[in-house]
């Protein structure tokens, strides 16, 4: 329901929202093929050893396919299918991008709500929409492998911005040195944040990196909690998150005001040259 | 002023709408390197052989660069630069799409008050926005040329929509007699308006075929006028050109609102679970 964004999605939003605030995010991203969902994998059984529960978002913008269905790369969450401490939700949208970038935050809030202390949301791609849907967890991990440069560089600032901690996976191939020398330099010529990104190697199909991971992902949500930046972030997204629902009110009013009579009559007046395009769409708005 | 739509843009659009409609407008999308320019330069030579005057707007929306300087590969029509019955204008911009598509309409305004009786809007690419550009002309030439099938495959639809006239350029090239087997058969399998896409062969760079356009155009135009098609078309462009001007009113009422002492106010209130992001959308609109 409240994927869908109508009045009933609405509601549900509006009853469970008092409910909300106690879970913490991880977002995990990156370029398709970077071992995400195998990296995902890993930090739910993590988060089980610790016998907590956890909901996983599994988010692909590029994908026809939402709904309840695993989908192909997520087969190794499978694992977990079965675990009751374990709620995984596939979602995806065809060509209906900010509907997904607002459809996350409240599929968050349900497993929020739900009582999920642990909510990872997993994003395929790098786009800017990816980067958008990642940037709304507490921490964020951007996941690359040695040589990644090539398949991100369009958009290695939007990736450098949004990343708490870099994972540098399949550590075991070459060009890793390069790889997490190339990351170095990105940092080093960004603006110092209180948090500098650290940067993990991890080999996720085998499970090696994945405790330091873990370590860090904790070290990061102290960090945040210490100096009060989780509130700072938690109210940015929000202001984002309003622009979003704004927005998209507004587009349904003019969906709505450039259809019927007044508007065909306006139309009329322009073809006849009596009012300019800007005139009649100042008078539709008023 | 009219490209960048600020103030001075709608005041010389309003000062000027009262002169326009005159103008007959082709446009010529397909791409990167199917030949529009070299096509557009024969089409101009054409135009002007019948004495008249054309104004060229040459549009790339994946290009950075925009003004007066000519793009790179519309090298060719500086044949006619100095030639004071053709005006050639450059448009392009990055991540703006949107404002390029309002644009354009702007643009072609501008021409035709000029009183330039044939407009030419060249558009590179074959995505959805320089769909929505090349169609808001008169008459849509949509340029392939032979194997063209697998890289616009994705929007075989949207050019098969827009398309009046199909040109097969580089038609000395092997695989002509495949592409124009393929367009017959889309266009057997799409509904059948009142005018049927003709499909011309070309070689542009030697000039074989341009007549045989410059006839089909002809043409196309006459029955546009005879069946008064024209006017629904152009009526149609109107309602879509109000509509976007109408969501650009409404995108900036968005960034007016979302910001600010209130805004800030409604965040906390959020932030405080006093009351849903949906609710609080709500009272910014009221």
């Amino acid at each position: 329901m409240v994927e869908q964004g109508g009045a009933d999605g609405r509601a549900a939003v509006a009853g469970l929202f008092s409910h909300t605030g106690a879970a913490y995010t991880v977002g995990i991203t990156g370029a398709p093929g970077a071992g995400k969902s195998t990296l995902t994998d890993a930090l739910i059984a993590r988060i089980r050893r610790e016998g907590a529960e956890v909901g996983v978002l599994a988010i692909d913008p590029t994908s026809p396919f939402s709904g309840g269905a695993i989908l192909g790369d997520r087969v190794r969450m499978q694992d977990h299918a079965t675990d009751p401490g374990v709620f995984i939700r596939s979602m995806a949208t065809r060509g209906h991008l900010g509907g997904l970038a607002l459809a996350t935050p409240q599929a968050q809030r349900v497993l929020d709500a739900a009582a999920f202390p642990w909510i990872l949301v997993e994003t395929v791609g790098v786009g800017q929409v990816e980067v958008e849907i990642a940037g709304t967890a507490d921490t964020t991990i951007v996941v690359v492998t040695p040589g990644w440069g090539d398949s991100v560089q369009a958009n290695k600032a939007g990736l450098l911005e949004i990343a708490d901690v870099f994972v540098v996976n399949k550590s075991d191939r070459p060009g890793v040195a390069e790889t997490v020398r190339d990351l170095e330099m990105m940092l080093e010529l960004s603006v110092r944040h209180p948090w500098r990104p650290p940067i993990i190697e991890t080999i996720a199909t085998s499970g090696e990196g994945a405790d330091e991971l873990w370590g860090v992902i904790g070290e990061h949500r102290a960090h945040l909690y210490r100096s009060g930046e989780v509130e700072v972030r938690r109210a940015a997204r929000l202001r984002e998150e309003l622009r979003m629902i704004v927005a998209a009110m507004l587009r349904a009013q003019v969906e709505d005001r450039c259809r019927g009579e007044e508007f065909e009559a306006l139309v009329r007046r322009v073809e006849g040259r009596e009012i300019d395009p800007y005139a009649a769409a100042d008078e539709l708005l008023r």
